[in-house]
């Protein structure tokens, strides 16, 4: 149940130590996320949150970073529901160049409405997409 | 003689107006020459900055914004190389959605040493791929 | 009848060859507009795109960069309005380090209802803010 | 020992959602790492990273999101050492908007020779200044 994409690193994602900056890896996470909503969930961000008038913001990211990336590399993403709550769901993405992990990031999501900023229920429609691995 | 990519309007791309924040293409603007680089002119931006000390900064652009983009749309993004000095290079850049032109973007890039922030002359090995469209 | 405020080159501005990355340039100038708007013409950007519908988008940007910024150095950035439209405003921004220039930007920003995309009259409460050098 | 600082939420921060888009939070709390280091530990980032060839990036960062931050709010930012290791250094960023806590963000920063990517002990001049609170 594992969702895989591929995010060249490129010179806007690099430091004047030429390797990524930290902040970078964050948007890259956060576009893996967002192709996941869009091909697995069957909800892209645009529909959740212009049409629906929903969102999904970060409530909680922990974050290491195992060896540092380099101008050029394509790293190889993951990611992986670990466990949903009824508004909530707990994600970990991992980023991979070749047999080497630069980063896991386990992060949580919160279904809410946009204009009160309130949790919502998953829908089914969404829900039944976040399968876990045991299943 | 023009070289074509696409990339998609991501959340990070847009803001609270629900359209691309400019500074943004500008960082698609220059991935679509790093690709360039990489893919035509077969010299890879790690190559040329980290293993060669060379660079590219861009001296100027010009840019207009004809129609906003939103988030989820993807763009067609155009390169063609409208003019080469002895150590610079005009680039044009545009951005299609569907027919609908977004922007159209002229640069001048230089060749320099990194160390010194001196032009360098454009090696044949480059240069040799710059063809303009009249050749 | 120029604005004037500073920006410090930081970490995040930067590139790997050290210098700053331009489209972070563009960061800083429309942070640079986002003041003026607050201090001078009397609406911040909150009031104007989230309580009034209505933006600022910027319609075309014409940028030279006369020579790199580097990682620490702060730079003086002067704004001037050079023209009022009905609905448009031209303003230039430069950005220097001491006596040095370092980028001469001039750009063409449309006052618009952010719901139809339409450009709009500037209000006078905004427009009487907009004064020229030669006034 | 808390060093303090702000920074005021720009358009450039925030999301179509019209809040700050998680990602550019780590460039403000970077900035403040950045900040602490040349205003408390007496060692800019350039001096740091150009002209002695070391840097400190995040080995792991651990963030929690307590509430949303809107276009044009000014937060407190709160940094505070947490612990020094031979080569580490743990700290705790915070970020207010009046009695609000915002984020809540410990990581751990690692000395570093930029060209082997080795961890350095900290040199005496910069950790005298990791002054603990019990201290």
């Amino acid at each position: 149940m594992t969702f895989t994409t591929r995010r060249k690193v490129r010179f806007q994602h690099c430091d004047p130590a030429g390797i990524v900056f930290y902040p970078r890896y964050f948007e890259m996470i956060n576009s893996v996320v967002e192709d996941w909503f869009a091909e697995v969930v069957e909800h892209d961000f645009n529909r959740l949150h212009v049409e629906s008038g929903t969102g999904v913001p970060t409530a909680s990211i922990e974050t290491r970073f195992h060896a540092p990336s380099r101008l050029g590399e394509v790293l190889e993403f993951r990611l992986t529901p670990l466990a949903t709550g009824r508004t909530s769901l707990k994600l970990r993405v991992t980023a991979y160049r070749g047999d080497e992990r630069r980063l896991t990031s386990d992060s949580t999501l919160v279904f809410v409405d946009l204009a009160s900023g309130r949790p919502l229920p998953w829908p089914d429609a969404m829900r039944r997409h976040f399968a876990m691995d045991s299943q």
